[in-house]
């Protein structure tokens, strides 16, 4: 059937080997939950089955693999990438992974890319949205940005918990926090002006870009006072920001859709479930959503999986 | 001539005996700038001649008036508000006033709130988006709400800085992390069930209520899981997001516009300007997007004076 | 028998409505258990008979009475005085009762002071050694530390926990970071001068003045960069330190106390035992502590009782 | 003359490159001016003429050399310690080294420490107490400590900021936070065990051990609570911490002598400077805080430069 053609970009991959090494409490600490569970390839086939995906692409989720030492955090990496690799060719054609580069360890980082693009055939890489603070944009991850730029990679920058911040009551860090660290990272790329240096690199920023859409005309603005800011100004910052790509996981509500509609040009626009994070009535709720903007039957199909296919297209 | 009838419900009160009394880097150092210097009534005038701006509803911005103790705290309140009252009074159908309170100080805002209502006039009151890290839904404040709501107040609740977190470069405070922590603070009231509590008060949330609008769908999914969650789920919460009123201070590009569009009814859209921190520069970039939005010219009047005058009628 | 007239200057009113008001999460996290249970009169004096106790001194813990206003810690602050004053009016001579005032509210404050002294017969009063980062010897507080003055009163400075640090393993909080606090508010007190501008206040500092007996040479040392630390150097520091008192709460291993009989004279040293925080099976290794110590029995029974007759003549 | 013929084990190396790399505002953040200076060979020699000093231990001082790459920082390390080695051979017994490692980089560290020790003749190797809030004993940095043992290596752990915390306001961080982070360290090493793992490794504790001679006791009686510690309760704690050594850099008052003295042997006590943070001044005082100790001859001479001689023969 039609619906089954989906492609999910934000698909995570959960397995009881990686939160043990992370540690099962930063792990869940995003979700409101409190907890974290493993989840195989079948349970996410099951899922995808419920909710009309084709193919997954897998990623390891916040808050990524970074532990105590470069090493430790390296080790799992390659395990994780290796891991997504063997469930991507148990499946063929119903997963795609996207590398977890071990940063900031710049060397391992290079290393890891060019195991997984060359040996595992990834799809293409994730990061998380600031490393100990330091946001994706800063110059020091240059030397990845431009291995990634050499091989016109697809790289998904994954929010993650930002420095110092706790959270209030009531509501969990995943659902506002996230979106915010999504928009700092964006902001970061522009001020070092990342997308002009690494043109041939294809960004997808999750949830709609996050809290950048509402927050790109006011960045834009006050950016200007800001001579070192690279892409200042609603000129170069509109044409950057139309440059990237979103996934719209748990992001179809009308406000949101109509910000991220005239920020970025239809075709960049990706479907993401955020599996297993999001429950099949969350996932159920996006799709209703989804029916509601009321998209034609060809826009629908661009958006659900033609879009999705000039990224990945292995799996048409 | 037209334009001179503008009315702005974010224009700020900053005279240099706040300054010193909050010292210096604490009141600057949400803007880019770093320093933070008194603007006088001639001054403001000035600025709203330039702007088209008819009345400017003055208030207190970020940090607010929070000192040590809150003795200290009560003392620079009342000194701002009846300095507020004295601009007012000097200039005519000039100036409406926004009472700043004295939280977290639940005795000493009532009695603001009678001093500055009774005798002062003011026109509404402003509080800040957390004290401490206390988002301004929380049931401690439930007295001051109470009050508020008996007089059917007009409360604009401006955004502050988060507690611990420390921003990164490139990006001034106010940039992206006041919107941020206006939208922490609707979700706060959202959490509580403040606007079903209390469904006098007229709630104002600047710049387009922040990242809100582009979060709300998110928010209500996820509140669903949290049954202390009040306001939970699209169809409560969406009542009560269509029930507040929005400034669109530095908030009028059009994404942004987009997305308060199908958030809030267009009744409720306000002009704000946040002299003096804006530049006539902003302002000017400012009133640009406006005409961008092309707006029908009763529409234009409506968002720019005529939604306003329900709030603060006595300007007509 | 002899054992059983030792004053204990530092024990602890921890009832469960107390528990209730602040928290048990707030109230436990002190400790490394993470629980908190509500402790009666008559397991206070079940614990007195085993540790040779006649009268213990009761006071309000960390993080005090601050909750999220100053009236809901003014009505809490009141609570446990009255609580405190009935268990010391059921058991003559058993129990004295410092005070806990509702800082950083100053008039609330006064209000306390005037109650709990005048009406409740308070031996004294207890503060926390910071509040909101703000650290005891702040001017803000000089109207409470004036009251104090002129009551010639006695003031038990609490640890409480610094504003951002969060701990690391295996050591709990109230270990090391106590400790630390309690060494911030006195180096507060000595930069504002306090003990100068308020010379009959009678501090006790918990904890053999926690870790400033070995900091004080160096704070002396570097002090003298800073023209505007009152107390700075060698000589104004070192009259200051002398004329404190200190309770020797769980700090009687022979270096701490050697540190501190180097800093301070044998008149100001008080016994102290952190009950119920502190289990029987710590106190008795203090009694052993204080045992290896070989004090002359006429010094011990001074440590013991005598020294503590001077700040509490009312239990001769 | 005999003065001449100190050893300071606490010097440190500050070349402009250094400064520059880091930031100086990173390098001047732990001194309470705010600004950080280059320091020549020259300059160092003449402070140690003033200061009675034959012999230097170089050794970098906080914040380390992390930078927000692995790669950044393994190559600032290995500048900073052809460096010190260059000054070293270039005034043949006036100066020793100590490497920098590298951390948390293990591979880098372990291929620092065969470099520095190998081939730039390496006296020992200095790190900091904490990496991003992990503390010195983690087991995460055991394959550096087993590297360390195996080559029966002298530590200096130098103190670091503490994550999180701010300071306040009259106090620098390295007068109190310092001492304080010390005192993390070295509970962290007792926590696991790591003086028992490593017994080769020869520990030196800056500044009197920074707080912890006066919190030993308290940490053995509270550790007893937590199983998981290793070095739990007085005797194995006291047996730990007599095994170490201690510069008494800043620490020679008396109470801080006294608490010193109490704790660990004779024989384990070493002067140091902290040259050029110390200005001649401070140093002057420091001399004249030993006069007053009134050691004897004997015992002076062995605390200036015959305990030093045990973990640096070659300057003998």
């Amino acid at each position: 059937m039609a619906m089954a053609r989906r492609i999910d970009v934000h698909h995570h991959f959960m397995s009881q080997a990686y939160i043990d090494a992370m540690g099962v409490e930063r792990v869940a600490s995003p979700g409101s939950a409190g907890h974290a569970e493993a989840f195989s390839a079948e349970q996410s086939l099951a899922f995808m089955e419920v909710a009309g995906i084709g193919t997954a692409i897998l990623s390891v989720s916040a808050p990524g693999v970074e532990l105590a030492t470069p090493q430790a955090t390296a080790t799992l990496a390659r395990e994780c990438n290796e891991a997504q690799a063997r469930m991507a060719a148990d499946h063929p054609g119903r997963f795609g992974m996207l590398a977890i580069l071990p940063l900031p360890d710049i060397d391992a980082s290079l290393a890891e890319i060019a195991y997984a693009f060359d040996t595992l055939g990834a799809d293409g890489a994730v990061v998380m949205s600031n490393y100990g603070g330091e946001y994706i944009g800063s110059p020091e991850f240059s030397p990845v940005f431009d291995e990634l730029n050499r091989r016109k990679a697809v790289l998904l920058v994954h929010p993650s918990a930002p420095l110092g911040y706790r959270g209030f009551p009531g509501v969990s860090l995943s659902t506002l926090e996230f979106p915010f660290d999504t928009a700092r990272a964006m902001a970061s790329v522009l001020y070092y002006g990342t997308p002009a240096r690494f043109p041939h690199v294809k960004f997808i920023w999750p949830h709609a870009g996050g809290a950048m859409p509402t927050m790109a005309g006011r960045t834009a603005a006050l950016s200007q006072r800001n001579a070192k800011f690279e892409l200042r100004g609603p000129e170069k910052m509109t044409q950057a920001l139309r440059g990237f790509y979103y996934d719209t996981t748990q992001s179809l509500s009308r406000p949101t859709f109509a910000a991220l509609s005239a920020l970025a040009p239809f075709e960049h626009l990706l479907f993401g479930s955020d599996c297993p994070f999001a429950s099949e009535g969350l996932v159920r709720a996006s799709l209703a959503e989804l029916e509601e903007l009321a998209l034609t039957p060809d826009r629908q199909a661009q958006f659900e999986r033609g879009n999705a296919l000039a990224l990945f297209p292995r799996f048409a």
